[in-house]
């Protein structure tokens, strides 16, 4: 069988490479490069916490100046309409991601939140002054005791029909808000989560507008602020804690989109299920997720840009019968940490790219004109882009935690000074894999989303619990194909099996095998959680099944990523650069069979034989890929002002070559 | 076939476990525990530079008055002649890991290079006032440009003979001393390495005793010295760069044990080879790479037992058809991160009270009376000792950092706050991968020890490089069992082979599947080697068998830590401790087993079916282990003044407590 790759000799215009990796939203990308340069928006590291704060809340002034935070809000409003530029601003905050995350809480979760859960009059009253960060504000939703599982905060918002208002409490320290962005120092005003009580009936979690500080900053009355001090990194976000002792706020300040109180204290909403209600708020979410998978793929791409430069020059050992020292991304175990790390965020940049782009059609809102049919496809697609946004997070997250660790490694102890940026870069991604939805409990709606859209085919939709979703029988699992869906019919068509006689950089076999592997792990999932009962039977049949879940909904998102990048390859019109993504793309699709070839083996998918292939052909599309390391990172237009680390820039080079001429002279 | 774990139903007394756990040296331990507490070493954080300095600094100080420092030197200078003693206290200062650093640098690196490179004279001028922190020093060391590749080291050292003076220089920028402890404030002394030059001939790398500051803290004349600044973690480690323009020191400042120049400039050595003189001083490294280790595992054990006792109380999510919250630790998920991660730091615990007991017990010197035979086997085993210490400092280092990585995952967005401790656990270890040997690099030299020790049966030792070990042909490899032989030798006799019939949890079927993978990866990886010729095509073939090489070091570290561990289980007085450890021992190698699943199944050493089973047994033995967990990590015996998270506390109990109770009431 062969395994060597196709040969690669080619020439790429960078710029045809960039102009494909900037994608539909290339003209916010070279704005945010133009407008936020300078020493305010430059890495920086060793600030103390009261430093950076204030760093931060000084580059939020010159970003809200720049107008660009006004991209995601309506038009109405003073807004832009555009959210895919908007989460596209986010991403290329990479410099500072405390930056990123602060903005992030003020445009994308306050601000977002009172545009979704809101009616007309919180976007009058608050939406100009929240793009503008007149008005800072936090998004408090989670407790000290409740991050994941939101749906059973304690914090409580008992409605007074005499007052009009609303009692906010905190009834014990478990439901304090905590971890909240902003609320430290900065924020003004809360969007607090809390169980709506109206007539001694609950109706779930709601959103509410809670004043917490006056203009001059004081903490309201009956609001206490603690200071969650010290993080991981971000150190330029002011986290906090908020508790509520009895604040009343007036009947209006609640975000009444899904849910109100009239005067008399009568319930009503639009949507009956309070579990479904509730789900509905909390699709508000998504943007913050794609934002944070966003930013994960920037910071990546920021750390192997260092790395791989770093790698590119610095030199280490001598070859045997050479007086020459061996640049180090000329071992194949330096090509290896970093070449498949390089392809994968190629891959995720891709998927990352059709997901905004969704997020940004499915903003739209749909003809009234529309019939059944039209509004129930939209429903699906919106819930389809729900999971993929969690999924990609997920995936996107652990990459970045991964990889930005594997950089700093590769560079070894350079990459533990923070003036190499590394250190900055793995202490502020460290809790986007937890934040925005802990990565575990994503990939557990992902499989849960999956699940349920297969028994869409078959049944009528239960919700009440993932256990149940497949408590009935369904004949096989649909693969829904998700980008570029005639070509990949096409591919996959056209490909031999999955047997042996196929290359292995047969693209239409890799998209088989990506399908199979995903549909048969889908299929074992379903058989095993269709043995559920009730009970405690029902959570031992599901907690032994979890690892399951969690490797199903792991394929499925490998999968979209392969077929975002078959898309992408598409789209490319330089031969020369589609050639080179072509084999940037088998090492992606390789390296991931080699993850995973323990499955592929076992489940009969790779003969001995075939698997050892796939490793050789891994080792063959490293050396292959090599000589291109540098101008894949540089494809990634990191800008130059946040590329500040001394071996990412010419002073390592600079060192090398001062070394060997002095040698020479020796 | 029966996957099902054995029952486990066991009463331990924490006191044995503790017992086998602490050891040889467990008198140490104790002693570390109840002098070094009280606020001067409770962990802190958010500390700047300085301060921390300063902070590391005094419990420099306190720790030096303490005497625990004199532990590791020779009686006859007032030390006390107890290298595993010395170990272990470095081990045990892992509530601030700046002062294990900080003390690593001086005791173990300077003091150690003093006592191991120099003679009697340097003896006794410094051992004294190094052991009592008078004379804080530096191990000059790595280059900006050389940081593993120390053999080419670019400082010079050049004799001139009408002053009995060596010139200390730095020719280019790439030859400061960079990354060196103690240097950017502290030092006074520095060991420098450099190449001694004399009669403009080369006679490689050697230690010199240069001064850098003056008492009064001034840098000396000739010296320049720069402050590595921020780094990721360890800033209380002032590290900094030595840069030497023709620094004058006489010529008894050579540490010259190995190789010495007469007032004529005459150069002498006891070891003719260059490159022999060379690994033989860098012998001296030996101790700081076991100490590395030690401190990997206890800052690892350290982080688990935060992330353990958290998801003991810590619930989330209810159960389907329950009001009551799931606790953390009961998901198979949040098992499935956490012990199979506990099961290995134990394994690695026992492997690494082994390597500390050979480290000691070979700084004994031999009787000079004894024969050739016993003197080539000391020799022998001190190249073992070697190998050995390179190995498990690179597994234990990169266990340490993915287990604290997944510790503070486990933890949500509580273990991204730094008075959860998790932060600067990550930090301040993630520079262990990296120095004191780049673990890379390391696993190399392990491969190539295991390659040269096998010739050693079939003829004479070559060492002009790595490729060339294996030139020539060798028939088959030879296990060397490391603990226990006997024991060992009897378990793999009475096992069944590794064929289907024994069962998973048959220990006699563990070592030898370990120990085939062992013989297989590495003959596999000779033959390969084998076919190298000269030059380019000798780098070629290196090359392409990096991966392999690093493999191959893996798999043979994975089996002598399983060894260590049936050795432990062999002296564990306790019955029901032993059958608790017996089961931790199962997890640990049945996951590891998963973890390389691809390749058993690749090499038939396990069929689908006995893969899938050995999944089953990881799951079922997580089952099992899950109400021992806490009891486990207690068994680490961390210092109760080193545990302050609140989510480790009874903090995080009490608001379970009160949050439950007030549910109960609502």
């Amino acid at each position: 069988m062969a395994t060597a790759a196709p040969d690669l000799d080619v020439t790429v215009d960078p710029n045809s490479l960039r102009s494909l990796v900037d994608g539909r939203w290339a003209h916010i990308r070279t704005q945010v490069r133009e407008q936020l340069r300078g020493p305010l928006f430059a890495p920086t590291h060793g600030l103390g916490i009261e430093e950076h704060r204030n760093r931060v809340y000084d580059q939020m002034l010159a970003l809200a100046a720049s107008g660009l935070p006004r991209l995601g809000f309506p038009k109405e409003y003073g807004g832009g309409g555009d959210i895919g530029g908007s989460v596209t601003t986010l991403e290329m905050l990479s410099g500072d991601l405390s930056l990123m995350v602060k903005a992030g809480v003020q445009f994308g979760l306050f601000g977002g939140a009172i545009q979704a859960l809101g009616t007309e009059r919180h976007h009058e009253t608050y939406l100009k002054q929240v793009m503008d960060f007149e008005l800072p504000g936090c998004f408090a939703m989670t407790e000290t005791g409740h991050g994941s599982d939101v749906q059973l905060l304690r914090t409580t918002a008992t409605y007074d029909p005499a007052a009009e208002q609303f009692v906010i409490h905190t009834p014990h320290q478990a439901a304090q808000k905590d971890y909240i962005g902003n609320a430290a120092r900065d924020g003004r005003v809360a969007v607090v989560f809390a169980q709506l009580i109206t007539g001694r009936e609950g109706h779930g979690v709601h959103a509410f507008l809670v004043p917490i500080r006056d203009a001059a900053g004081r903490a309201r009355h009956g609001v206490t602020i603690g200071d969650c001090g010290g993080k991981a990194g971000l150190a330029g976000v002011d986290n906090g804690r908020l508790t509520f002792n009895q604040v009343r706020i007036p009947r209006e300040n609640l975000l009444n989109r899904y849910g109100d109180v009239a005067r008399d204290g009568t319930y009503s909403s639009p949507i009956e299920s309070q579990s479904r209600r509730f789900f509905t708020m909390l699709g508000t979410l998504i943007r913050g997720r794609v934002c944070v998978a966003a930013t994960a793929g920037s910071a990546t791409q920021l750390a192997l840009s260092i790395a791989v430069r770093y790698a590119d020059v610095r030199r280490q050992f001598s070859a045997p019968d050479s007086d020459d020292e061996v640049v180090l991304l000329d071992y194949l175990a330096h090509q290896r940490r970093l070449l498949p790390a390089l392809a994968t965020s190629y891959a995720l940049r891709f998927a990352q790219e059709e997901l905004v782009g969704r997020l940004h059609d499915l903003a739209e809102p749909l003809d009234p004109s529309a019939d059944e049919a039209a509004q129930q496809r939209r429903e699906r697609d919106q819930r389809e882009l729900e999971y993929r946004a969690a999924g990609l997070k997920a995936v996107a997250t652990w990459h970045a935690t991964k990889t930005i660790q594997t950089c700093r490694e590769a560079c070894g102890g350079a990459g533990y000074l923070a003036e190499n940026q590394l250190p900055q870069l793995k202490a502020d991604t460290d809790v986007f894999t937890t934040f925005e939805g802990d990565n575990t409990v994503l990939l557990q709606l992902v499989a849960k989303g999956l699940l349920t859209s297969y028994r869409d085919h078959f049944g009528s939709l239960d919700t009440l619990g993932l256990v149940r979703f497949v408590a009935e029988s369904f004949v096989g699992a649909v693969i829904e194909r998700t980008a570029a869906r005639e070509l990949i019919r096409r591919l996959v068509d056209a490909a031999p099996g999955t047997d042996e006689e196929a290359g292995l950089y047969d693209r239409g076999w890799q998209l088989a095998l990506f399908e199979d592997r995903e549909k048969h792990v889908l299929e074992g999932l379903a058989r095993r959680l269709r043995r559920a009962g009730t009970g405690d039977e029902a959570f031992a049949v599901f907690n032994a099944a979890q690892d399951h879940l969690l490797y199903a909904a792991q394929v499925h998102v490998d999968r979209i990523v392969l077929e975002a990048f078959v898309a992408a390859l598409d789209r490319c019109p330089d031969d020369d650069c589609t050639e080179l993504l072509e084999r940037v793309c088998d090492l992606f699709v390789l390296s991931n069979v080699e993850r995973d070839v323990g499955w592929f083996l076992q489940h009969g998918r790779l003969t001995p034989a075939r698997a050892k292939a796939v490793t050789s052909a891994v080792n063959d599309l490293c050396r292959r890929l090599r000589p291109y390391a540098s101008l894949l990172v540089d494809g990634f237009g990191i800008p130059d002002a946040y590329l500040t680390a001394p071996i990412a820039t010419g002073i390592e080079a600079e060192r090398q070559k001062t070394m060997r001429e002095y040698d020479r002279h020796a």
